[in-house]
Formats: C-alpha cells, sequence, structure tokens
C-alpha cells in the first residue's frame, strides 16, 4: 500500500521541487544483462524489461525532453543517448506486480510499452517482476470459465453500477446446479478490473478447479472505492463518517460499499445467478483495503458469511468476534494473509482465534511484498479451503 | 481509418521536425464558453471538457514542459498559465468518439484525464463528442446481458486466444434454447475489447431487445490484427502475402484472422454456447478494416454466412456475388454503411445487388465520419434486421 499510495501523491503533485529532484536515484549500475521483455508489454514492444534480478529497464524516445526519469516509487535517472532514446534501470523490485510511471521534465506519464491497468487511481504502466511461481496463475488449456462484465441497478445509489463476476467452465453446463459464491475486493485506488486483470482470478480458479483442488464456485468483483460511492436517500444515512474508508482499521463497522454490497451486489447475484443463497454457501475476501472491508462487513453481519479471507488486510481478533454476535457459529474459516515483507501478524492472530475455537488459517506468502503476487498467491490458498 | 492511421504513424515518429511544428494551429479562439467534462474522463476529473460546438478542451499541469500541444489528428498549441497549468482548445470536432494524445515536448503522451481505450495501436486517451441521438447506446435499467472474457485453445496459431461474448439477458434463463450468433469485428490498430468499450455493443444490444426490435442473438468479438496473428503449421500455408491485410480491397480473398475465424472461433463457439449452427443463423459484420475482413471472408466461404455487415468497409459489388457461388442463395442481407462524410457509395452499391436478387440496404449515418458513431448507429441498424 505505500508503494501505491506514494505514487497517487506523486500524480498529484507533479511539479517537481529541488528537494524531490536530489532524492532521485541513478540508473542500477550493476545489472545483470540478461533483460527479456515484461510480460505485460504492448504487442511487439521490447520495452520495459526484467532481468533476472528483478532489475526494470525502460525505454523512451523524448529528443525533445531535458530530462527523464523511471519512476517505481523511487525515481531512476535515465540517461539520453545520441538519437535522443531515454534508458533508465531501476534497483532489483520485489517479485509480483507494480505500478510505475515516466516522469518527462516532470511531467508524469505511463509508459507507452505496456498496456494499460487501473491501479494508484488512473489507468497506467504495470510491470510483472517474474516469480518462481508463476505457473498458477498462467492461462492454460484447461476447461476455462468466463469473466462477465455484468450492469446492474443499484437502489442504494439510484445509478447502474457494474461488476465482473467469475463463472467456472462448468456453469452453463449444469443448468439445475448452484454455487457458492466468493465477494472478492480490490484494494485502495484500484478499481473492479483489479482481481481479474492483474490478479488473474479467473486462470488461479480455471486451474485450481481443472486439477481438483477447489470446488466450482462463482466470484463476484466490483468496485469498493467508498469515497466515490454516493448514496442516496435513506442509504446515505448509513454512510460512515469521513475518513473511515480505506483504513482497514478498526474505526469503522461499516462503509459505503458495505450498504452497496448487502442492499443491492448481494440480492441481484442471488437474483441473477443459480447460487446458494445461505451462509455457508457465502464468502467474503479482499486485499489491503478490501481486507479492511471485509473484516468490517463480516463482523458488522456476523451470520451472513460463512468464509473471510482478508489479504494484506489486517486481522480479526477474538474480541472482535466476541463482539459479533453469531460470528463465531457462523464463520467456518478466517484466513488472514500477508507477504514475508510487510509485517505479518498472521500466524499469531490465526492462532489467537483457533484457540477460541474459531477455525482461523494464517499464510505468510515467503518473499513478496504488500503487491499482487502475494495476493494472487493468497486467492490460491483460500480458494482451496472454502466450501468444503 | 484516415485519422487513426495518422496517429499510429505520428506515435512512431515522435520527434517533432521543425516542418511539423509549422503545422500545428493555434487554440480556437471563438469556442463558446459552455464547456462539461467528457463523459469518458477518470471519476473526479474535469477535464477534457467538450462544448456544445463540439471543441475539445484540455489542461495538463507540467511546469517543467516548454511546448504542449493536443493532437486530435491535428495538433493544436496549448499555452501555459503562471502555475504552470497548460490549457488548449480545438476546433469543433465531428461527434462521436476520437482517439487523441497530448504532446509534451515532442513526446506523445496520454491524457491522464480520460479512462484508457485501446485504439491507434495503443491504450490511450479517448473522447465523446455528444450527438443528438447518444440514448440508444447509454446503459439503462432494463433488463441486462452481460459481455464475457473467455479464452480458447487455437489450433491456427498453437496458443489461447482471447475473445468478448455478449450473451443476451435471457440466455442463462432459457437452457434449452438455441441463439443464432453475430461475428462482429474492429477496425485497423484496435482489438476485441472496441466493440464493447467504444462500440457499446452490449448497450446497444440490450436497450434494442429490451424494445423488441431485435431478437436476442450472441455477438462474439476477437481481436482480427492479422500482421499480430501468427498461424503455425498446416494453417501458416493458408496465409496471405503480406501487404493484403487491413485494406479491405480486392487484393486478398484470405488472411491469417479468416484463418483462425474459421478454424478455431466458430468452432468453439459453436461447441461451448448454445448456438444454432446453420448459416442462416450465422452472421458477420465489422467496421473498417473488420468491414473488409467481413467481405473477403463471406465471399470466400459463400455458404456460411446468412447475413453479412460492413460498416464503413467497402461493398460487394454483384461481380463479387457471381464470383462466390452459393452466396446468392445464402445471403439474406448484405448491409453497407458509412459515415455521411465519408464518401459513401454503399445507397448505390446496395441497389445494384437489389437488382440482381440480392437483399441488400445500405445506410448513411447523417453528420457523422469515419469513427465509432456511425459503427454504433450502423450495428443499431443491422441489428434490426438479422435473424428475422
Amino acid at each position: 500500500m505505500k508503494k501505491i499510495i506514494l505514487s497517487v501523491m506523486m500524480l498529484a503533485a507533479l511539479s517537481v521541487s529541488a528537494q524531490q529532484r536530489n532524492n532521485n536515484v541513478p540508473s542500477f549500475a550493476d545489472a545483470v544483462e540478461d533483460f527479456k521483455p515484461n510480460v505485460t508489454n504492448q504487442p511487439g514492444r521490447q520495452y520495459p524489461m526484467v532481468n533476472s534480478q528483478g532489475a526494470v529497464r525502460v525505454q523512451l524516445r523524448a529528443p525533445g525532453a531535458t530530462s527523464v526519469q523511471l519512476d517505481l516509487g523511487r525515481r531512476y535517472e535515465m540517461t539520453k543517448d545520441e538519437n535522443g532514446v531515454w534508458t533508465g534501470t531501476s534497483a532489483p523490485q520485489d517479485v509480483g506486480f507494480h505500478y510505475y510511471q515516466l516522469i518527462v521534465d516532470g511531467t508524469a506519464m505511463p509508459d507507452p510499452g505496456t498496456v494499460s491497468f487501473f491501479g494508484a487511481g488512473r489507468w497506467g504502466s504495470g510491470i510483472e517482476i517474474p516469480s518462481d511461481d508463476m505457473d498458477f496463475w498462467q492461462v492454460k488449456n484447461v476447461p476455462q470459465g468466463s469473466v462477465e462484465e455484468k450492469y446492474y441497478w443499484s437502489k442504494a445509489t439510484e445509478s447502474m453500477r457494474h461488476c465482473y463476476v467469475y463463472l467456472p467452465n462448468e456453469y452453463d453446463k449444469n443448468p439445475n446446479k448452484k454455487y457458492p459464491v466468493l465477494y472478492l475486493q480490490h484494494g485502495n485506488a484500484e478499481n473492479e478490473y483489479g482481481w481479474s486483470v492483474q490478479g488473474h482470478a479467473g486462470q488461479i480458479m480455471d486451474n485450481l478447479i481443472a486439477q481438483k483442488k477447489a470446488v466450482p464456485f462463482i466470484i463476484v468483483m466490483d468496485y469498493g472505492q467508498g469515497q466515490n460511492i454516493h448514496l442516496v436517500g435513506q442509504y446515505a444515512q448509513q454512510q460512515p463518517q469521513q475518513g473511515q474508508q480505506g483504513q482497514g482499521g478498526r474505526g469503522g463497522s461499516n462503509d459505503a460499499f458495505s450498504v452497496v454490497l448487502m442492499t443491492d451486489i448481494i440480492p441481484f447475484i442471488e437474483k441473477e445467478y443459480r447460487v446458494y443463497t445461505d451462509a455457508q454457501h457465502r464468502a467474503m475476501a479482499g486485499l489491503s483495503m478490501g481486507g479492511g472491508q471485509t473484516r468490517r462487513i463480516t463482523l458488522a453481519n456476523p451470520t451472513k458469511f460463512g468464509y473471510v479471507g482478508m489479504f494484506s488486510g489486517g486481522t480479526i481478533s477474538p474480541e472482535d468476534v466476541n463482539g459479533a454476535n453469531g460470528f463465531k457459529n457462523t464463520a467456518k474459516l478466517v484466513f488472514m494473509s500477508s507477504g514475508s515483507k510487510e509485517n505479518p501478524r498472521v500466524m499469531e492472530a490465526a492462532e489467537a482465534l483457533n484457540q477460541m475455537g474459531v477455525k482461523a488459517v494464517g499464510y505468510i506468502s515467503e518473499g513478496t511484498a504488500h503487491e499482487w503476487h502475494t495476493w494472487r498467491r493468497s486467492l490460491y490458498q483460500f480458494a482451496q479451503l472454502i466450501f468444503k
């Protein structure tokens, strides 16, 4: 989250002060020269590249520019050749997916080399630092589910809203079968595209189902950025105080997304799709801010969700459980995960819940930080544990 | 197409020569001051804006830049205020959707104000110049179909390929009903996202079906840029000569996309979805390059498609029909459309086909050019005529 918030701030403050310039660092000089094109490059683009150390190399043709930097949270100075092509190389990055941008004469812009991702509050560039275990989220020639874009009427906002729904391959082939549902939320300054695009949720599920490691279930991915959800009428009164959004903390027991989820999204899904409607077939999970929302929403609706997942999104304590009447009997599993490079207390939190009789699993993603590879791995683990 | 090709060339040639600079024009001085935020802006963004004349006004904070232009095919000079904010205004634009970019010290970049679209060969900015008849493609509170993302194995390329499938709202509710299929293709330097995102195909269909103006059918939208489709093995031998892609002309009767469509896409759709498999329930249409592909593919497979649509994508002549054995008896409708600001010969072409006994409809989109509003209107017309 730190890196994402930093990038949002940088986008807001486009002017480059002398102070900021002094904080820029030179290109990484000791890079191993085995760079390969990034996997999310646009067709035919060589740059950006990544090497075996996880260093990122970018190029931009900008003969008229007087300074260009690569901004990966930290800003690396790029240098211009005689053809006006700027090149820069970052220090080694954590494995996984990172948002980044280029700074041309002080103005932030996406790298034209990569496809466009929504994160850090804008459509922009992304880069994938390969990990040893990328296989589980690749597109494979196994029975393919689908991710469908769906609009629905929201009473709480009096508007058409937009979500994505993952359907397992067998869904259309079993017209009389009902399925469980996982409501799966993105992080701060991301949106409903994130889990399918950066997260590869569909591929993770298709591969797990093909290996019979997960039971087929539906995933609903919606837009949860509370400050952009405008509740109306009676629903506006349920809106939390400002400043409680996105904290993942203990302050709020409710937020604008929670109102939309309970009022509109769940009823819509349970009407539109062949799904079970009891708590034992309903899960909620989220990453970072979405994990905090999962915590608050499941505790505030303690008999509604059988499975709870928080990926880099805080923990649930025995006191939380004791304060949420019915949660203890309803929750079949509380899953709490973290990258090992974050500040994980998830194993201790799971142990405390297990001691009070709430089944809980802690998971630490080894070698990863607060980014999408931690969350892909978390979904991969969580999906194998639920609805069984 | 001209504007799109121009933009691609500009992206390729990032350096600004003195000659090019001299071609830049000043900001439009006589704009009516009733600018409103563009409908495709990112949440919370005021700029870009459009006024009642169809003029575009953009802003970019870039204190370090020495020149900034708005590039809408033509480049408009922007001016900097004391806070380092650049503002520029274009001349009035044709109604509909336009790709554009900003040029900062000679380097092209997307406008951070809009969401990101794939067109002109890259993810970049887009702007919607409102028209009087925008209503038919708006998201409305009517029964909503879905647009689903689907991967499938392609024998012809030995890879997983990616398409979007529009399913009408009733599809899941009628597990024993079969549906007709329209294969609908994008234009040059666009991709399989285009028809759903810029084209609003899903909304057009939902609204038509809700009004009972179209029968429910499925739409398949795939990636047709031939030079990026790498056929393998026996299929590579079916590849056309270079230079025949995207011409929409009469040179090629086949291309790489045609091989993938006939080998992989149609069999996949007919296996995966509940669809009719005869020519009378199969249509193909496309815009611009996709119209040319439709022309070549339907003439080369003259007994496979009952309905043929070319939107700003050329015409079919009596000689074409006579050279394509079976086409005359199979084709229930040839639909040819054009914006009135293009060079339309579609009415004459339709008349010639009708005279030889092939039912044909010409459609001229009044007041529009070679862009998406022409094609949305074309789909709106075509969809009401097919499978009836």
